[in-house]
């Protein structure tokens, strides 16, 4: 992929009454449809880089793989904006029921707050509190994260996700897409076979639903967040077992949800 | 519907070096599954106010219905979280295309920045540069979308969209997804034949090419952002006559397509 992520553009600049051509930088967008195994699957519009890994986290996280094995190929054409995918053993159901609202088979069981059947089958939950980090893990990796991201700040807005042990950041990604770049980090996971049960994910955006399911299908049991959860996140949240900690600005920050692994919360 | 746009929670807050428990605002988020003419069309997440206007507004931008008049039937269960839409007139083809992606006849041919089928189908070029705002107008709408949303900044990042004409809001929406924000919009905007060309929709979002979509849909020809356009956006408005300005901060603003329309710029 030889797509540039942001390129630069010259725009009308009004500044102290005056009006002047100046130079900016603007982030680029791009469509990537899935084929996946001939038929049209979706279409991603996302940051371009890292496509490859975004189509397996993707795929991923809706059910229709469940590891890097189950690929038998995968091709990444620039020029039409299409991913090529085959795979072994699809799973056929999942991919019939490709956003496809979840229905419970009865009112008020249990995992009553998925909406979609591939997040009902795909999302895991994380029972151990054995991996514990403290309060002071929390702002060194929320800084580390908003350091790594600093290029893209000038463009305004983009979204940044990191995954990080205890040691600093182990991958890093960013999209104008939430959850690509979430999709991108699960991908990578997927190829390295990375472990989970000791990471951390790092994110600058709002934790809603969608990212708190993300980042259960991951695998990973700490979510820390520079800005709010909603409701239904924290619902999720509590279903699965995930530690949520949010508004880490300065030196604030809420824990909303399992906070056993928190060091000296409760 | 009697859902809450935020509800209390009790969080675990840590500030000055000491853990309190603290009743926090959080927002919530409603997953809405379309029902239409009995087939499950799509689940919207969203937040749980102005959901009929939503649903019209979401299938009016998917092409699927052109008019208000098209809505035979429209009832909203809010113990399912389910809409259903009965049509007259429905477009079977856009409804079969749905997220399906566009295939120009040949490369470099117009509207080659279309990637969805519907989008090519729904979205107006808008020609006329008869009505014009003043940079003066730019700061004072971006700062009474910012005015009327206050109590929703509280809980942290909801996005805020307001039609505006040069009096100031006539209509203004909050939605945690920001397109849903524009969909509201554009649902009432439907109920209520409001005219077009006289207006500029305001938004405190990033003009993704998604929600840059949804505003040459709704057939708005100025859009005013706070925060920055995607390269793809500012292709598409380009293409579909849009004026866009973003950046708008302070005393300072950038206009990135169609200055035309822009008081004194050109």
């Amino acid at each position: 992929m030889n797509r540039p992520v942001y390129i630069s553009r010259q725009v009308l600049h009004y500044e102290n009454n005056r009006i002047s051509e100046v130079d900016d930088w603007i982030v680029t967008e791009y469509p990537i449809t899935i084929m996946l195994d001939q038929q049209e699957f979706a279409t991603l519009v996302c940051t371009p880089e890292y496509l490859e890994d975004l189509v397996i986290g993707f795929l991923a996280s809706e059910g229709v793989i469940n590891s890097y094995k189950d690929i038998k190929d995968i091709l990444i054409v620039d020029t039409t904006g299409r991913a090529y995918v085959d795979t072994h053993n699809v799973n056929k159901f999942n991919q019939m029921f490709h956003s496809k609202r979840y229905v419970t088979s009865c009112c008020g069981k249990s995992r009553q707050s998925f909406y979609f059947y591939s997040d009902a089958q795909t999302a895991k939950k994380i029972d151990s509190t054995e991996f514990k980090i403290s309060i002071e893990d929390c702002f060194r990796l929320m800084q580390l994260l908003q350091q790594s991201s600093k290029i893209f700040q000038n463009t305004g807005g983009v979204h940044n996700a990191a995954l990080c042990d205890k040691n600093g950041i182990v991958v890093s990604r960013m999209d104008i897409g939430r959850h690509n770049a979430l999709d991108k980090i699960y991908g990578y996971c997927l190829k390295h076979s990375i472990t989970l049960d000791d990471k951390i994910m790092v994110f600058s955006g709002r934790i809603s639903s969608e990212v708190l399911l993300k980042v259960a299908k991951i695998g990973c049991g700490i979510v820390l967040s520079k800005s709010a959860p909603t409701e239904l996140a924290l619902q999720l949240a509590e279903e699965l077992g995930i530690t949520t900690v949010g508004f880490i600005r300065n030196q604030s920050l809420n824990v909303y949800t399992k906070p056993e692994r928190i060091d000296n919360v409760i």
